[in-house]
């Protein structure tokens, strides 16, 4: 299994002010891709905050840490300061760093000068590489820490996080993982109260402990409890996973109508 | 200063399934109350994560915890497990919580009777009180640990968690924090970049460090650059928080008009 942590940094995100869409987003891409966020830390625009959660998460030793938040031009984007802090490292000028800036100021059609605003978002952790953003101008960074922790570092700005998640992060994970294999489904049920239901879902986690079991209930509609039912089946064989997750969708199913309940929809997935 | 931790629990705002809107709304309510929340951390639901992290937590000393999510009847609701497994406590049947589970279910019309799914609702750590959920089943549980943390668990669902924390949770932390005063001011900005701004938000900011000063770039509209910047200014002295809020409004504005910018427009909350 690879271990990934999300680090969200951001005041915004902590006072109500901005919902952390970012972690959101991508817990969801590395769930499809057959992989799993261990652990999302929130903080502060704080050197303190941030060195010190770094050093908190380096401790459980992920294979990746992706920083999220505060690479822009402003006091308070203080991100790579903080973790070359919590790293004992110093932050440098880095020449690769500025000229992607620079190409992309020149790509929205403005002059370049090299303004401190500007200045600020090249400087970078001490054996760190920036990375390519193709829709904003701070670049993302990479470096390695602790042992052996790949620190991805991208801006906050969502457009900006997934165009170098994508082109640089995911590919990274993905070629760790290896080609995984799921199948999944969503079922709406109805006329069954979740605590019916709970007996047969310890069951089931008890066949398969491997699987993703989730009911989420979704209150009384006309007098009637409704919920839905997430199976999930993860696996490096094709076989296995279809197989367990028909195992497993079957014995609940049977459950179901057994306890007066019933399935109104299903949205299934495989890959 | 009163510091809040928010420990949020539930594999399915790690996969993408579920946003975590209550971090989110949590963090409004207490920076509402002139407030904040410092962390926030997201496990799964494992009796390992939940412990360790309760761990983590507990030793930065916080005064308050808000433990969020897995209350409920099912296998996977193993939050209260997991805390009293990192507290060194055991986990108890506890008669105050069973009555209030029982009141509720009779006060939806349904019939009680002592099944094992009431009855893990009922298991709380030793020590601890349960809380009454007027909206759903699984009481909250208050209790304090390590060098004077109080530590609040509510359940996942939001109208549940909301209704818990405004009854219980909230009532204590304003409590702690007395009267707070807020002035703040969110205005919307056309025709500068964030980088052009960035160093007068330096300024405003040597000024007052303790004021809390944000842009955030909305992107370019029919070619112009547009960002909404944030002020906020919390105090004890109703007539320090306006002040300085005014001292700042005026200072920005009047620098954002010499850069070229506009002030499109401005909402502002006096409290």
């Amino acid at each position: 299994m690879v271990s990934v942590i999300n680090f969200s940094v951001g005041k915004e995100l902590l006072i109500g002010r901005t919902m952390n869409t970012n972690a959101h987003w991508i817990g969801g891409r590395l769930y499809k891709m057959g992989g799993m966020l261990d652990r999302v830390l929130t903080v502060t625009d704080s050197l303190e905050e941030i060195s010190a959660g770094l050093k908190e998460l380096l401790a459980l030793r992920p294979d990746f840490i992706i920083v999220v938040g505060g690479l822009g031009p402003t006091p308070d984007d203080m991100t790579l300061k903080g973790i070359a802090l919590g790293l004992e490292r110093k932050i440098k000028f880095n020449e690769d760093a500025i000229a992607l800036i620079k190409e992309h100021i020149e790509k929205v059609g403005r002059e370049f000068e090299l303004t401190p605003a500007r200045r600020k978002m090249a400087m970078i952790p001490e054996g760190a590489v920036p990375l390519r953003n193709d829709v904003g101008t701070a670049p993302g960074v990479r470096l390695t820490a602790g042992k052996g922790t790949v620190v991805y570092c991208l801006p906050g700005v969502p457009s900006e996080m997934r165009n170098i998640f994508s082109n640089f992060t995911e590919k990274e994970i993905r070629g760790r993982l290896g080609e995984m294999h799921i199948a999944k489904v969503t079922m709406k049920l109805s006329r069954i109260y979740e605590s019916a239901l709970a007996p047969s879902i310890g069951e089931a986690l008890k066949m398969h402990p491997e699987a993703y079991i989730k009911s989420h209930p979704r209150g009384l509609k006309s007098g009637v409890p409704t919920m839905e039912l997430d199976v999930t089946v993860t696996s490096r064989e094709s076989g296995t996973a279809r197989s367990t997750y028909s195992e497993l969708v079957s014995f609940l199913s049977r459950r179901i109508s057994k306890l007066g309940g019933t399935i109104t929809s299903k949205r299934e997935a495989m890959k």
